[in-house]
Formats: C-alpha cells, sequence, structure tokens
C-alpha cells in the first residue's frame, strides 16, 4: 500500500511542468484565472487555485503572459493571453512532451 | 528569442517526474546505475548522472527501489530493482501520464 504522501508528492512532480505548457496553449485565447482554472480541470489538468494564480503571476513576470484589465463587467478582470515568447516556449515544451510520449510508449511497449 | 535560463527551468519541469516513472518501469528487470543512465538517455528520457544517482538514492530510501550487489565479476556493482510499492507507484504514475497525455491530445486538438 502507498502512503498518501509519497504518492501526492510523486505524482505532483509529474504534473507540476504539465501545468505550465497547458496555459501557455490555452491562454493564446485570453481568459481570466477562474475561467482558466475551470477550464484546465474539466480538461484534465488537475490543478488547484493555490497552485495557478501564483503560477500565472510567476508566467507573467517572466513575460511568458501578458495582462489586461477587462472592466467592461460588472466585476473587473485580469485577462491573461500568452505573449510571443511564451509561444516559443509552448512550441518547445510540446515537442518535448511529444518526445516524452513517443520514450514512454516505446518503453511500455517492450516490457 | 528565449533566455536559456528559463527554457531550461522549464524543459527541467516538465521532464522531472518522468525520470522517476522511467526508472521505475525499466528496473523492473535489475539494473545498476552507469548502465540504466545509458539506456534512459538512449530511450529519449534526457538525465544525467548528477540526476540520477541521488535519485536512485531517494528511491530506494522511498522502499520504492531494492539494491543489491552484484560482486560476481571484477567490480562490484549496485543493482537497483522496482520493489512491489514501487510497481504500485508505477502503475499509478502510469494512468495519470496517459490521462495527462490524453488531456494535452484533446487541447491540442481545439487550438
Amino acid at each position: 500500500m502507498l502512503e498518501e504522501e509519497l504518492l501526492s508528492t510523486h505524482l505532483q512532480e509529474l504534473r507540476r511542468g504539465t501545468v505550465v505548457l497547458a496555459c501557455l496553449l490555452v491562454l493564446k485565447r485570453p481568459n481570466y484565472g477562474y475561467a482558466l482554472l475551470d477550464l484546465l480541470n474539466r480538461q484534465g489538468f488537475a490543478v488547484d487555485a493555490n497552485t495557478l494564480y501564483p503560477l500565472l503571476r510567476r508566467l507573467e513576470k517572466q513575460a511568458l503572459l501578458t495582462s489586461d484589465w477587462n472592466t467592461e463587467e460588472s466585476r473587473p478582470r485580469k485577462f491573461y493571453r500568452t505573449s510571443a515568447k511564451g509561444e516559443a516556449l509552448a512550441d518547445t515544451l510540446s515537442s518535448d512532451w511529444d518526445d516524452l510520449a513517443a520514450a514512454f510508449r516505446l518503453l511500455k511497449g517492450e516490457l
């Protein structure tokens, strides 16, 4: 039987980098934090607000995302969008991901 | 143009968890550090000795791997093998990986 904590550490480690890539891909269309959170979870990327919101700020600081306040609705919302630099990173990470996926298929096929 | 450091951080983050899974899968057949390093790199899992060797010790400490010294050859070698607990973790991580891979395929198909 696996201890909860051990499992959770390794699952988090496996998922951590994928959330960055998922954000960069999804935010080619501008979106705000809560809607993005909901969308990622529905798409199968398990992430919670305490992880996602700081991550969005970090990616903005790294100039991988840009942000704009939308004040047209009653409640102002900060919309994030992937920058050109963010798209370049997304391309590189995507291709790395594809290589990893291929490596796992090969590995599992051989076992 | 992406700064080297930014790119390398994100690539490492994306790859980190996958090396654990790859080790647990490959070490269902016992193997020693250097041969494993070589095999992982040939299979497409970029990892260096400074990352892999401490990782093997960590996984052994977590009882996910067991080890045995093979002293039959001129140079004694420590062989690692995935434990039953390690196999259970590998199953869980594999299925999480498959879910993530499916989520990315869906996401990319929609963009």
